[in-house]
This record gives C-alpha cells, structure tokens and sequence, in this order.
C-alpha cells in the first residue's frame, strides 16, 4: 500500500498549505491591521498557488489512476479516492492559463461591481458582468454536461443536483409560496414588534450569543467567536472550526441569529471525524446540506416557541427591558414577516422567492435566452411578480448580490435547498428523537445535535447530497415538507382563519 | 540581470512562506482554540521545513555565489547578498539529519526542562542539558571560529561580537556595578511604593499601555496589541508588526513597562523601509540592537521623569486613586531597585548582573572548563558574588531561564549589550536632538521616534551591529554611558550623599 501512504501524504501537505490559508484569510477579516491587506495578498495567494498545484500535480493524478484501479481498498479510501478524482478532473479541465486570466479579470469585476453598485450604475458593471457570464458559459462546456450547461455549474455547489431537477423542485414551492405570502400581508395580523426598537450595547449582544451557541453545544475548545463586517464560518484545521458576527446596536435579533446560523455551520464542521482529517472528505456534503444545517439551527430551533421558551429568560437577564413583554409577543415579534427587497435581509417565508428569481435569470443567461443587458427590467418584473415590491434603483435591485460580479452561477440555488432540506431533516428528527419539543423548551440541545452529528455530521463528504438526503430521511428533496411548516406555523403567528 | 530578478524573486517566494509562519505562530499564543494546538504545530513544522529547503536550496546557493561575483549591484543589492550569503553558510553548515535530531531531543529537553522545574529536580534535567550542551559544541566546530567556539554561536544573535570583547566589556560594568548596587542597599533611601499595591483591572491598564503606545506613535494602521502570557513583538508581513503584553491585576507597572518595550522594538521594525522587503534585509541588525530600542522606551524614556511629568495625569484619568500622589514619589517607585533571583523581574540596574552570570557559566560550559553537574552550585557562587542573594531552590535557580534547555548558547549577552547600546545611543540624541527632555516632558516623542528612524531603523540588517553603533555613535561598545546614566539616576533616586 506504498502508494496509498504517498496519496495520504500528498493530501496532508495540501491540507496543511490549506489550513495556513484559511488563517491567513480569517485573520485578513477580523485582525489584520488596516495597512497590510496589499501584503497578505500575496501571501494567500502564494499558497493557495502552491496548494492548486499539488492538488493538479501529475505525481496525484497518477496516485488517483493506480489507487482507482484497486479493489483492496477499504471504504473510506475508495470515497477519499472518488471524491479527489472529481475535484481533480474538474480543476484539471480548465487550462492554468484560462484560470489565470480569469482570476485577474474577476477581481476586476467585483471591484467595478463594489463601484457601480454604489453609483448606482448598471450600465457601468454590464460589459464586467457580460465576461464574468463568458467565462461561466466557457467553465461549463470545459467541464462538460448533459443537457443543461447551467448543470456543469451547479455540481461545485451540489453535486448530482440538475437544472431540470430544479425547475421540478421551484414549481410547486413557487405556486404555493406567493398566494400565501400575498395571504398573510391581506389577512394576517402582524406581529407587534415595536418592543425590538431601542439600543442594544455590542458587549450585551455577545453575552447572549455566547450563551445561545453554549446551549447548541458549539465546542469552544474547538473555535472562537469574532466579530466581522459579514458573519461567516471557516474551518482552519482539526478541531479549529471558528464562527464570526456582527453586532448591529439597532437591532438585537441579526447577531442573535446569525449567531446561531454560523454556529449551525460549524457545528456540523465540528462533527466531522478525525479519521476524515486531509482526506478530501473533511468538509460538508454539499453547500446546500451545510446550509440545511444553519437553517435549522436558525428557524426550525432559534425562531421555535420551544426555544424562546428555554431562551426567554436568558435574554431578560442580559436585557431586563423584556421583563414586561409575554414570551409570545417576543416569540412572534421574531416571526414578522414582509416581501421586502434584499435577500439577506428576507424571512424564511419570503427568502426563497428571492432565490427562484436569481435562478430563473441565471440559466437563461447562461443559454443565451436572455442577455446581460435586460438583467435590471427583468429583476424588476420577477420581483412584481413573486414578492409584490419593485426595487427604486438597480443597487437595491440585480446589483446587491456579490456572486455574480465573481461569476459565480449555480451557487443561488444552495441557500433555497438548504431551507428545504432542514425542514425534511427535521421533520424527520421529530420523529427519530423522542420529545424533542419539549426537550428544547428544557435547553436540552444536545440530543439534537447529536442525532445530527449521527445522521450527517460525521459522515463528511463520503456521501453526495441526494444520497445523504435519502438515508437520513428515507426520501429525496421534497419541498412539501418546507411549504407545511411554513404554512402550519405562519397561519398560527399570523392568526389566519 | 535575469539572475537578481530570479534571486529576489526566491527570496520574496521564502518572504511568503515566513510571513504565513509568523502568522501561525502568533495565532498560537493569541487565539487558537486549545485543542488545535496538536494540528496546528503540523502545519507550522510543514511551512518552516518547505522555507529552510528552500532557502538553503542549490539553486539558491547557485545564485549567491553568481551575485557575489558581480560588481555591477547596488549598495542594497550587495548588502542582501553579502546578508543572505552568510545566513546561507550557516544553514548549510549543519547536516539536515544533525539538524533534524537536534530539533527533535531539543523539544524533548524542553520538556524535560519544564517539568524539571516544576519538580525543582535538577538531576532530571542534566542529561538533557548535557546533550544540548554537546549539540551547541558541535555547530560551533561546524560552523567555524578563530579563537573561542563561543564566538561562532553569538554570531547568531551579535554578529561581530567574540567572548574576549565581551569579557572587556563585562570587566568594568562588574567592577563598578556590584560596589554600586551594594551603596544603594546599604547607604540609600529606598523609595516607597506601598501606593503601588492593590488591584488594578486588566481593561483599564489596556487604555493605559494604548495610550502609551499612541504617545510613543506606534503605527495602529500597521500592527495590534493582544494579550499573551509572555509578552512578544512579531513582524506577520510587510506593515504588520504585532505586540503583545499581560496584565496582571495586582501589578499596575508590569503591563505598562512590557508594552513600552514591545512598543520599542516595534518601532524599530515599523520603521524597516518597504524597499528592503523579503530582501534578507527586513529585521533588526542583531539581537542587541533590537534590544536596545526596547530597553531605551522602556527604561531611557519610560522610566524618566520627564516622561511621567507628561504621562502621569493620563494615568491619573485612568486611576483616579493617584491623585493624592505626588509625580516625585510615583517617579522614584517606578526606579525601585531590588537585588533579587529571577532576571526577568529584575530592575534596570541588577538586571546585567543577570546575564554576567549567565555568560561565564555558558562560556565555561562550552570550553569545557566545568561540567553541567556542577551548574547548581556554581550557579548560587555567582549569585552571591553578584547580587548577594541565594536561590533557595534550582527551579529559582539554575532553572529559571528556558534558553539552555533549548541549546541557545550565547544568546543571554544580547540583553546586556541591549542595556549599554541603549544607553550610549541615548546619550547621542540627547545631544543631537535640541531640548529631547524638555519634548519629552510635553509628551513630544515623534521627534525621538524619527532620530532613531533616520539613524537605525531605516537601514534594516543592512549593517553590522558594531558598524551601526559606530555610525549612530561614533564610538565601539561602551559601558561607561551606562553606567554614567545608572549613577546618575540613581543616586538621585536612592538620594545617595
């Protein structure tokens, strides 16, 4: 098994060049001094130069090609050996001279991008984002595809997953989802949520996400929490996952939440066993089951009547101003829901109208059914159509979201997946765990993350998303499961008849 | 001039991987989460390998010994490759496989040292000692001396300076200061500190070292204060030089004299030009050098009356409780001297009698005239002899200092050269610097800053330590400035008649 034990050893190397990047990175958003950002460019990009050129390296693609050919492998070796083969073919497709140029003329992009948007200037980004959906169209038939090329896209994201299987997916969600937002706005009672307005010292904020992320079980012996202009989680190393957030003072509810959302993150990072470290399956199933992991511990936990339950008084004591509010305005002031113009700042109702919208115009792009210069009336019209509000300028409109300008297509769709499979998986939790209502209304959180760590966490990336789906919760991705929570739960905080 | 492109390109190449390094380890004493620590020295240890290989790589020595014929360079081109082809022979001179062995016996021998000490067992520790001892007499033969293997060793840390001139060094500076310090004991008014006892709250002695670190105009935009259990100054890259500094509660002075320090030494190295980036020439130009920026914010300016006339009502703002203390009493608290057993609290005046100590037992031990078992006893002689005052254990003892166990032989001088450069330099911008005390009082301290920038900083490791001081000077290493400024001060101090 002499080359099993080069291949092994070639990974690690790639880990350990990987692991001082993510640091170098982390450190680039939280830490780094102002002045020395130029530098440290060239120091994660060396590195990163490097560890691409290991993990293309003809020395590992002869290890993959021999180590394929085996049948005496045990099974976590072959998933090692198919997973990296994957990522290999992929990264090898794109000639170095191709990626090259592209990675300079992104960083073009996104800068024209940072300034259109603030100029409010569409026409200025067009001919920026008009290349970046080139170098998308060009990726995509490099990588080859089936039917869609939009296909060749999304397999970064979530592997296995298709545009045709989308469109199945998007239809019943979108014709459910816009009648009942429309009926909660018309006949719904809104929650009163006038209480949430005031000031809420930074400090404060911290001590009530420290204890929400203590009562998930988030292992701090194994990661930290900081403060960043945008919340994110990154996994440094072996049991070094770290989470950040932001505290807005006007508004006590976003680090709560994002708190609990990066922690969801991260614990499934956390769970990830040691016999997975540098193997090429240490990282999640996809980034559609990574955010049904946040998701879950945002909404299906942190936005629970349970949790408040356990959690209420936890809040009081950092902000006694709560004192005289009941636990259920609290609860439903938590649930407001309103079709409104950022993705970033939408509910779990009306997030996913926001996604169909980015995926509808991101595969006629990439087909040439429509072009780059239409994208701000057709943003405009889709935002009529599925959320009811018209965006008054293009920065609030097609120009908000960075993905694009970075040309990234196929990514969208991961945020709406992972708001669909939380709500299977947990359906299927309340099943598999006995009283995990009143288990959560007690702070008992472990169970649950245990059962996920059981039935996701540990298993890496050994399994493809649909695979995983299927034996966590017997079935593939449905969106039924999402549209009856919704419904079952917005109907009761909204008083539908 | 392909082949200097080719050199520094190499060099930058090192420059990255060092900076990555730095990173790592910073992040190790700050905020790595306690159970990444095992991952994280796998990391450290791949990135260090990969800069010693190729630093110490043919193609590197191929590029020297062309450079090195040239007559064409620049000045700074030359003192690069008269630099870095110095640091090259060295490297070289060790085999990887001695080398290697070392590394892995000196991690053992430290932690031998660490639980030695905690046991106050010195038997443990001594064949460990014994071995380091012996690895430190092979690399000197390897790399080479003319009189005294203790030359070739110091070289590492005080280029250019030989055991012989430190013993003239040390001849006088013991002469005149062990009588001194018995005076002071014996015939002097020691001040009274007892308003220095209490508990002063770590956040507060953090605005006290910030804005201390704002006076001396450390550069905000290009480095950080964080908290660590031993103060240290690292430079992560190109305008990132970080300090760090401890507070404990029941000790006011220890946390401002420790960032005053590491403020030092950060200015030396926030003053290095970007010109001389990743050229080998972007560091100190020895150990003592850089102690003697430290030791002179810290003890020249930070232990001066003058700088308390300005600073004190700052620390006033901060701890009302000083109000009822005169600045003469706070003054003269702050210049306590104690003869006393651990050289890392030792005050400004004991503190060489430290390192004398140190130097003729490390320099015996090399030759050979004493053996490692004979270290305790020895080691309590010289402390009475000394400082008259006896280690009631070795822990206390022979075993305070990590640097043996580590094989570090002729590094303890640095911090004594540290104490008289800073002194002699001193004494130099008092005379070139129109009025410093009077600034200094006012809380003027750019000007000090920009002295020793034009006359130090800015030259990097472009010259020899003695080379320097001979230019900012114009004198060879002195030791009457010092002691000049220690009677001086003191006597005032201790009001000798």
């Amino acid at each position: 098994m002499e080359i099993l034990d080069s291949y092994k050893a070639l990974l690690a190397e790639i880990g350990k060049l990987d692991s001082a990047t993510s640091l170098l990175s982390w450190d680039e958003r939280t830490y780094i001094p102002p002045k020395a950002h130029e530098a440290r460019a060239k120091v994660v990009g060396k590195l990163a130069k490097m560890s691409f050129e290991q993990f293309t390296s003809d020395e590992m693609g002869s290890y993959l090609e021999k180590l394929s050919a085996m049948d005496t492998l045990s099974d976590l070796d072959k998933a090692s050996v198919k997973r990296v083969s994957k990522d290999y073919k992929r990264f090898r497709a794109i000639p170095p001279a191709l990626y090259e140029q592209y990675t300079i003329d992104r960083s073009q992009s996104e800068f024209a991008w940072e300034k259109a948007r603030a100029d409010n200037d569409f026409t200025a980004f067009e001919p920026y984002l008009t290349k970046m959906v080139d170098y998308a169209r060009q990726f995509a038939e490099l990588f080859g595809y089936e039917e869609n090329p939009y296909d060749a896209l999304i397999e970064d994201y979530e592997p296995g997953m298709t545009a045709a299987e989308l469109k199945t997916i998007i239809e019943p969600l979108r014709a459910e989802l816009v009648p009942f937002v429309q009926r909660l706005m018309e006949e719904g009672t809104p929650p009163d949520d006038s209480f949430l307005q005031g000031t809420f010292p930074a400090d404060k904020q911290k001590q009530v996400s420290l204890k929400a992320l203590e009562a998930m079980h988030y292992d701090f012996g194994a990661g930290r929490l900081d403060v960043t202009a945008h919340p994110f989680t990154t996994r440094i190393g072996p049991h070094d996952t770290r989470i950040t957030t932001r505290y807005l003072e006007d508004n006590l509810l976003s680090s709560f939440f994002s708190s609990v959302h990066e922690g969801g993150h991260a614990l499934y990072d956390q769970g990830i066993p040691d016999e997975l470290t540098w193997s090429g399956l240490d990282d999640g199933a996809s980034m559609g089951i990574h955010e049904s992991q946040s998701r879950l511990w945002e909404n299906m936990v942190g936005r629970s009547r349970e949790f408040w339950h356990f959690f209420y008084p936890t809040l009081i004591d950092v902000f006694p101003q709560f004192e005289g509010i009941p636990l259920d305005s609290f609860y439903r002031a938590a649930n407001r829901v309103e079709p409104s113009l950022i993705r970033v700042e939408a509910d779990e109702v009306t997030y996913n109208l926001h996604i169909m919208l980015r995926f509808e115009l991101e595969e006629a792009l990439l087909n040439q059914r429509i072009e780059v210069r239409e994208l701000p009336d057709l943003w405009r019209d889709a935002m009529k159509r599925y959320l009811g509000v018209v965006p008054p300028d293009d920065a609030q409109g097609v120009m908000q979201d960075v993905h694009w300008s970075a040309g990234l297509i196929g990514y969208f769709p991961s945020y709406m997946l992972g708001n669909l499979y939380d709500a299977q998986i947990y359906r299927t939790a309340l099943r598999e765990i006995d009283d995990l209502p009143g288990k959560i209304s007690r702070g008992e959180l472990l169970p649950l993350r245990e059962w996920l760590r059981d039935k996701i966490h540990r298993f890496g990336r050994i399994y493809d998303p649909k695979e995983l789906l299927q034996r966590v919760t017997g079935e593939g991705p449905d969106p039924q499961y999402f549209l009856d929570y919704v419904r079952t739960k917005y109907g009761e905080v909204y008083r539908l008849k």
